[in-house]
């Protein structure tokens, strides 16, 4: 096997974050559940766009933070995945390639605009996630170059995209074609509500060897076991994965490689201003110190170094010099 | 007179930021003044944006910010501004209906989109703009709402957009018909690549007791005047306008009214993040204290505080709480 171009190619939802900073009662007020992610529709993100208070718009998607840390860190990062050809769209393919991620998905001329993500954050540093994934949805295996995805050492998937079908579809044939290359394939299991619409299906992707390495958290690893013991949902994964990676807030993180567990605490943050992009920036540092054939450990404490830089201010892209960080 | 219902109605520019972090080295690469403000054409715009790092985007515009902050400390402001009818246009209308701010102007289905402003912060904290106006200055006095401005206790403008002739044209007619309903006329000096290419105009709308309230900063009522001497500066228009209000950065502000002078120190500020938006929101805070009839000292305090706010962090519209901040 060739050295690969790329350390990391993902696949996941191209989306622009609309944040807004909000207090519990208005969560109440909305119906909305703290802390979750939902689909929301064209109608409900206008109507709750108009509740909101006054927003800032960042780029977002979970794989594509996920690759902005690790452009950030210095690695070679790919992304795959759908913008309209729109005012957002445009912003979205320029903070990707400003940071040096390849980025070569055409912008759809569809009904469609580029997906956004209203997320409400209350003082506690929670955040609250709105998703209406517009043309982030129609994403199709047309959009895939198999050479692109050839060249990658790890293909990351993102599970908020294998819910919606035509996604899903291309995500099976880029697995396909990365296993054809001999490459590793990762995916991170984003949301329990995916988990519960796909649960089989990941399953059968686990049981299949489909996955060298999944990324998982608490909630998300006892969702699909089905377990209510974190050590025993672990046990159920540990061995099926080559490498399991379990993310659990302020108590850090474990991973489990050939029935070897490494736990590492979470890394410290002065304040919590803004928990969004945790999960993701804890896989960019953790591949990011795959791609370096670092120890176990020490993927694990870039990982929660990462996590920590990114819940410290509003947003879920690096703001501080990440590469300075990871020394 | 009756009671005016807005205490404060602005016309100005409706941009929507788009903030980059960067060094010196790429703007002595770009030839860019630091601190300074541009006008640049959608090539320009494009070309720029395209060499930028990852941004942020947020709701600007220099009166538009001014509204903000005076919505913020909840006074009753409103704000006339053209943006298109797109995805940016959206954003300013969400994010000034957002804080409670008055906004009627319909969106344009132009050919120019919605005016955007690249700002460049360094690590000193300064900001250098590079504005595509777009839409913003398809400003057209059709626009106006005479209702509106006659009910409005102060009319504010911008001098960004007296440079343009349509918005002038309508800035023009504002002022007739507030000072034919006996309201007050402001005027914020803007920049002075706007005196530049203005100065006769601004100084015979002095001369014809346009304005009842001028602001500036250092550099602005230097050149305004031609003189190189502050003091002198200060001295040519104080007795032409009833209350001139000039900000000197960190050496704090002075305003001139009916011969009296008063000065107070600039606001502690633990650490200067972003410097735009100083002027703006200085001008917010004064402007909410004329609405309460406070003290003149009072009103350069507030002035101050709310400057102090907007430069701890990017981004030109409040984050902190202002109501709590003002008492």
């Amino acid at each position: 096997m060739t050295q690969a171009r790329l350390n990391v190619l993902a696949i996941g939802d191209a989306i622009v974050d609309v944040i807004a900073s909000t207090d519990d009662d208005f969560l109440t007020a909305e119906g909305l559940v703290k802390g979750s992610m939902r689909l929301i529709d064209a109608e409900e993100a206008t109507r709750l766009y108009a509740h909101m208070g006054q927003a800032r718009e960042t780029s977002g998607g979970s794989a594509a933070n996920t690759m902005a840390g690790i452009a950030a860190m210095g690695g070679r990062a790919g992304f795959v995945g759908q913008v309209a050809a729109d005012q957002l769209g445009e912003i979205f393919a320029h903070d990707i390639h400003a940071l040096g991620v390849e980025y070569e998905t055409r912008p759809l001329d569809s009904a469609a605009p580029t997906g956004r993500c209203l997320i409400l954050v209350t003082p506690d540093g929670q955040r609250t996630m709105n998703t209406f994934a517009g043309a982030s949805h129609q994403l199709s295996a047309d959009a895939l170059d198999p050479a692109q995805i050839a060249d990658a050492a790890i293909l990351y998937l993102e599970a908020y995209l294998w819910v919606p079908d035509g996604p899903r579809a291309a995500m099976l044939k880029a697995i396909e074609i990365a296993k054809a290359a001999g490459r590793k394939v990762a995916l991170t299991l984003s949301d329990i509500a995916c988990i519960d619409k796909r649960r089989d299906s990941f399953v059968e992707l686990i049981r299949n060897d489909g996955l060298d390495l999944l990324f998982a958290n608490e909630a998300e690893i006892l969702s699909l076991t089905g377990e209510s013991d974190f050590d025993r949902a672990v046990a159920v994964f540990a061995d099926k994965v080559p490498l399991l990676v379990v993310t659990c807030s302020e108590k850090g993180a474990v991973a489990i490689e050939s029935g070897r567990r490494v736990h590492v605490p979470a890394a410290r943050v002065e304040k919590v201003v803004d928990t969004t992009g945790a999960g993701d920036l804890f896989a960019a540092g953790f591949l990011f110190g795959q791609a370096g054939e670092r120890p176990l450990e020490d993927c694990l404490r870039l990982g929660s170094l990462c996590a920590a830089e990114i819940i410290s201010h509003f947003g879920a892209r690096p703001e501080a010099d990440l590469k300075a960080l990871v020394k």
